[in-house]
């Protein structure tokens, strides 16, 4: 018992530092429910700067900031629920190879997180050249999931 | 011609000051989606630090405070969507009274806002005693607007 205890407690530590916590969603539709909703938060932000690079809305140095940070927090969030067994059926687009292929869904979520996190750096500057390449560069980043882990 | 243009210009910095801007939703579905995934995020972190507050999960200061800072910045998101007219029809369960009492709803809104973000520094301290007392004035602002503006 005192070794089952023990053991429970290291694979809790060490599942999250790793930053996978257990028992977050009860049933997989949950977990579909808030990946979904994190994505919906990303797109109108993604889609406020998308509007203001593309010179369709005014830039606001504020407001595009607070759009990158948004978007910064937001790219943290969706991957442990991405990852929850039998969340890639229903009312989902998510393949089962983003399950087969953790490592290499993971590490393109990185890449999506990390370039998040610049774009609110080059929102501060406040240069518009800047914020304009950096925001490409992390648009690029969508496709790293987007392509070979979603159905269409 | 002129005239239109710096009355527009005029119109957009009023609206963007007072924290209003034009043309974030092109239609009222699209208001109602995004305010519903605000609070699909919001009722996640919160139940999450609710599980910790109930001794249902053991208590990690750095997970706490990462769900209070999801919750706190989540918590500014979703009123411009909220007062999007139309957007009490369909798919939701905002009534018109938000729109028609716009002030007493934006007031307890940032009483939402307000307590969140003092979670966030309760969360810091790392003190359980402070985080359950302030995590509880939080969860009583939730109902300031549920009560009065939400349908059952």
């Amino acid at each position: 018992m005192r070794f089952i205890i023990k053991a429970s407690v290291i694979i809790i530590i060490v599942l999250v530092s790793s930053g996978i916590v257990l028992a977050q969603f009860a049933k997989p539709e949950d977990a579909i429910t808030y990946r979904k909703s994190v994505m919906q938060v990303i797109k109108k932000h993604f889609g406020s700067m998308a509007g203001v690079v593309k010179g369709k809305m005014p830039y606001d140095k504020a407001s595009f900031s607070a759009d990158a940070k948004v978007v910064a927090m937001m790219s943290t969030l969706p991957w442990e629920a991405a990852l929850v067994p039998g969340s890639t059926k229903g009312n989902t687009t998510l393949t089962d190879k983003a399950l087969n292929d953790r490592d290499g869904f993971l590490a393109a979520a990185k890449r999506f997180e990390d370039a998040s996190r610049e774009l609110t750096v080059a929102a501060e500057s406040g240069d518009i050249g800047v914020i304009k390449k950096q925001f490409g560069a992390t648009a690029e980043t969508c496709g790293g999931c987007h392509k070979p882990y979603r159905r269409k």
